[in-house]
């Protein structure tokens, strides 16, 4: 067991795989805060830890502070977090939020932004998972670093205007193609047919962009210009306004990343 | 060696790899056709086999002509294509082109549908891709599974209209999936960030939806409701209006499907 205390404030999906994996690699974790006491308390019984529902009795004089909320959450509770914790050392977990956010409430502070989906229900390896570290402080990075380096063997540095451009670009690599998958399902579901067909699909596009350049390795109508079958698949979605607009404009860019 | 001989008309990425999987499984691939003869010879040499760039050269009583063409050039050229052959079998490969499409130029006829993204340099295992039958008859249709049941394990028959279905999804899964990291690895170039820090990201959303339904593995700001960072990544796609209009889009019909 690892001799550093720390206190996860936050109880959502990053926050729960960070603080499982913390606290497998042999960290104390202390005490987790939640507002909604459930989440609180399921993350608190995985890791050992106490609970509360109330920022005013998170425990002091703790040696890290991981703050994983909402942005807007994080940024309007700054005060009440920092209450008598200027000397800590606190970190958010925020791709879009600049490491500045705690200036001015604080002297040791940073981000560690581990670049993953996390679902609930879902185990991660988070020894391959990508870790961007920032601090205030040469110190405190080294500090992070001791803390972090463990537990992924890709653990980066990164600026807050850099964190900023990956977090945007993981939106898009991750979540968005993500929704494609499940429009793809809701196609199928409405006329009998099983997503499943699709997993070979979907994993040969995933595998290719590891060895081609996305723009490079697109295929399908768009790109071959092939408008008979994009004609035919506009009139196939007019019972799904939202799927039809994104097939179109989909198309368009797709098209207008072939003749840049 | 297989006693069946085979042509193919047209060599593009899909020709190319069903080509080459009939040719290593030991068909006799005799001839070759594309209008492109740059395209027509690089796929006749891979499968030794003769090549022309005129349909009217194309050789007579052959066991099976694989038609796979972009689907306005197939149409119109069905005539020409169906030219003393009346009596051969005849497939397309087309997901939204239907099986009626031969109906009055011939007798013996069908579709072979390998539902796969191919690319013309990255090779695939065509064991494991799904290939969706059609014919216009139960002789046809059988003959059709001897041809390729030994190609692939995943053989399914589908209607003209399933397999309308099944391409249009498959452009969501692959085709539209493909397109969402060309822009994340467009956003990562204006900074100079390696889009290969999105792989375990890409790969971990691709893994997810093998187990959960892609709906609820949903991640990120829209689904999230995180009004503030949509806010500030729309702001950051400002020189980028296709992807702005995109990410706007693509969250709208996010959340549209959180709450239904």
């Amino acid at each position: 067991m690892k001799t550093k205390k720390i206190v996860f404030i936050g109880a959502g999906n990053l926050a729960t795989h960070l603080a499982k994996a913390m606290y497998n690699s042999g960290y104390c974790i202390e005490q987790v805060f939640s507002r909604t006491e459930q989440s609180a308390q399921q993350l608190a019984h995985l890791v050992n830890a106490q609970y509360t529902t109330k920022l005013s009795e998170v425990l002091l004089g703790i040696d890290l502070y991981v703050v994983s909320l909402k942005d807007d959450a994080l940024i309007s509770l700054i005060p009440q977090i920092m209450d008598n914790k200027t000397e800590s050392l606190v970190v958010h977990t925020s791709g879009s939020v600049p490491i500045d956010v705690w200036k001015g409430f604080g002297n040791r502070y940073g981000v560690v932004y581990p670049m993953q989906t996390f679902s609930k229900n879902k185990a991660v390896d988070f020894s391959t998972i990508p870790i961007f570290l920032e601090a205030n402080q040469p110190a405190n990075l080294a500090l992070l670093h001791d803390y972090f380096d463990g537990l992924s063997s890709k653990v980066y540095e990164a600026t807050s205007e850099q964190r900023k451009k990956l977090h945007l670009a993981a939106v898009f690599a991750c979540n968005f193609s993500n929704h494609m998958y499940t429009l793809s399902e809701e196609i199928l579901k409405r006329y009998g047919l099983p997503f499943d067909a699709m997993y070979s699909l979907i994993d040969e596009t995933t595998a290719k962009i590891h060895e081609i350049e996305p723009a490079k390795a697109q295929t399908g109508p768009a790109i071959r210009g092939d408008q008979a079958v994009m004609d035919k698949h506009l009139g196939m979605l007019s019972d799904m306004p939202e799927a039809q607009e994104i097939y179109r404009l989909v198309s368009q860019s797709i098209q207008k990343y072939k003749s840049e």
